[in-house]
């Protein structure tokens, strides 16, 4: 019997989403950037807690999403991502693990807990993050294993994981052992606020060709190109990677492969209940088409499908039967 | 200033629920109670969890589920239980507070952590609970406020409590200072197996004229009277408490206080997601009316309503806003 070979193996946060819905003052108030993410300490933390409404508790994470939406399609998945040994943590690895994704980085022991990020959803769906790292900013680069990222199609990188020290030595020796065993380098920008800090590390690892596979929304695509026009920001990032992929929330997604250039509507929803993970499933949806070596307009529907799924309920894992919505597409 | 009299007070598990959703067959693989609840100890718990799929963690326990419920209508509720000071212990803390109930028990420091409650949800809606107490079975007696119970309107709690010793004193020392203060006690049967355990212990409490209000579903009624029949069961009990709530599912409801019966048809609902709580809450939209005089067919409705709003989602603890919801009837 022969180990099934990973498909998609990622590095990213391991934390879980503390998601509540509130009111655009209260966000106002706290002084919080509507629809971004903030980086919080312990203290603020405990501020921004003592503030929120009743929440529910939910596994997050943006790569770690991404995976649970490839393994409810039937992609085969391993993530990498630091816990510690207490209870949010094992919240963390059963559920990555019971959604069928590998997950075999161990416990961290001792102080920081498991991370968190705190969600402000508000009555338009859009969230406001506000993220506690914990003990995912210790991910040290010996957990990862460099076989098994030689070995799957396709090494998949948040940029949200750029900022803390560790976590970015780890990723960079993933896309070193990536490249040597020339597989595909994915990587997602994450947030327009990771590029005001890591811009510079991000365009010159594209620049050397380290990524294959670009993610942006249309707000981190300006960050990262300094161009205020959509359709300039594509000229400028087009040719420097293999694949680029760019949301742009209600106004659907353009990607641009080689000379191709593919464009997906939004798909319709019902009602926009929460828009965490949008993204990440997004990525998901494309990744499951990319895969299985599908043409561009089709890996962008797949993706605009399962990000439909997630942002009609709370929470960025997905709920429905994702193969059976992506099925007449896939 | 004078400090807000509380209207409620309840003394029930404090745990947070573990919920997945889940095919009939596991259920019936693992030999479980389709539609029960189930004591399970720390090694059953693990083996459980092992099972189910993703999940996510909403706040639980049935009186607080109740108390949350009332103070989402406005009603001024405080609530006694125990959790360990531990994470989850933190976010039930924080839930019960947030959402307007005073807390004051303290934490228990070291083993066992802060219960939880495994539950699988089928695909139509039926909840299946895996309760592991933890901390909730060491509620010391000297947690009570005697003196906030005497100057409550309105002891409530719940019977799955009564299986650990150390709460089962604690509740009967409650119900002697509500009596001697000449308060009203509300008492949920909550589960059949529980009464199979302690009708003895119930009805003595009902015969010596304990509890004034009763709260059971149709199940309970039967385990508590002996009579399968519906109205045998209620013909049985009426006399013996001064109100008395049974609920029957999408049957609706039945009351009867002194010579006089009401019912309420099962509030419509879009889908049953989830009915976990539905008791929970059509208690605590019953307790409003109560509380504020309404007559009894109009306590009903309220109770309706409520349990209407939970069995829309996943979780127990309201999501809509339940003073508009029942604004019609209130």
């Amino acid at each position: 019997m022969t180990e099934p070979v990973i498909e998609v193996i990622a590095i990213g946060n391991a934390i879980v989403d503390v998601m509540a819905p509130c009111h655009d003052d209260l966000i106002e108030r706290l002084g919080l950037t509507r629809g971004g993410m903030t980086l919080i300490d312990t203290d603020q933390a405990r501020a921004l807690y003592a503030e929120m409404g009743p929440a529910r508790e939910v596994s997050g994470g943006s790569a770690a999403n991404t995976l649970a939406g490839l393994a409810a399609l039937g992609v085969r998945c391993a993530f990498i991502g630091q816990v510690a040994d207490d209870q949010l943590g094992k919240v963390f690895a059963h559920d990555i693990r019971a959604g069928g994704v590998a997950f075999a980085t161990p416990q961290r022991a001792g102080e920081p807990p498991t991370g968190c990020c705190l969600i402000l959803v508000s009555p338009d769906g859009q969230r406001t993050m506000n993220t506690y790292l914990g003990a995912s900013q210790y991910l040290p680069p010996a957990a990862l294993d460099e076989r098994q990222i030689a070995a799957a199609k396709v090494l998949y990188l948040e940029g949200y994981l750029w900022d803390p020290e560790e976590p970015r030595a780890a990723m960079r020796r993933a896309i070193a052992a990536a490249r040597e065993a020339s597989r595909e380098v994915a990587f997602t920008l994450s947030d327009a606020f990771v590029i005001a800090r890591h811009g510079d590390d991000f365009r010159a690892l594209i620049d050397a060709g380290q990524i294959d596979i670009l993610f942006a929304n249309h707000v981190e695509l300006a960050a990262l190109t300094g161009c205020k026009d959509f359709d300039d920001g594509i000229a400028a990032l087009r040719d420097r990677v293999s694949t680029l992929v760019v949301t742009r929330s209600a106004r659907g997604a353009v990607a641009v492969r080689g000379g191709e250039q593919a464009f997906v509507a939004a798909e319709p929803v019902e009602r926009v209940v929460d828009t965490t993970g949008a993204g990440d499933l997004f990525a998901a949806g494309f990744l499951f088409g990319h895969v299985n070596r599908r043409p561009l307009g089709d890996c962008l529907k797949l993706g605009a499908v399962c990000a439909a799924e997630i942002i009609s309920h709370y929470g960025a894992r997905p709920e429905a039967d994702l193969r059976a919505l992506t099925q007449p597409f896939a």
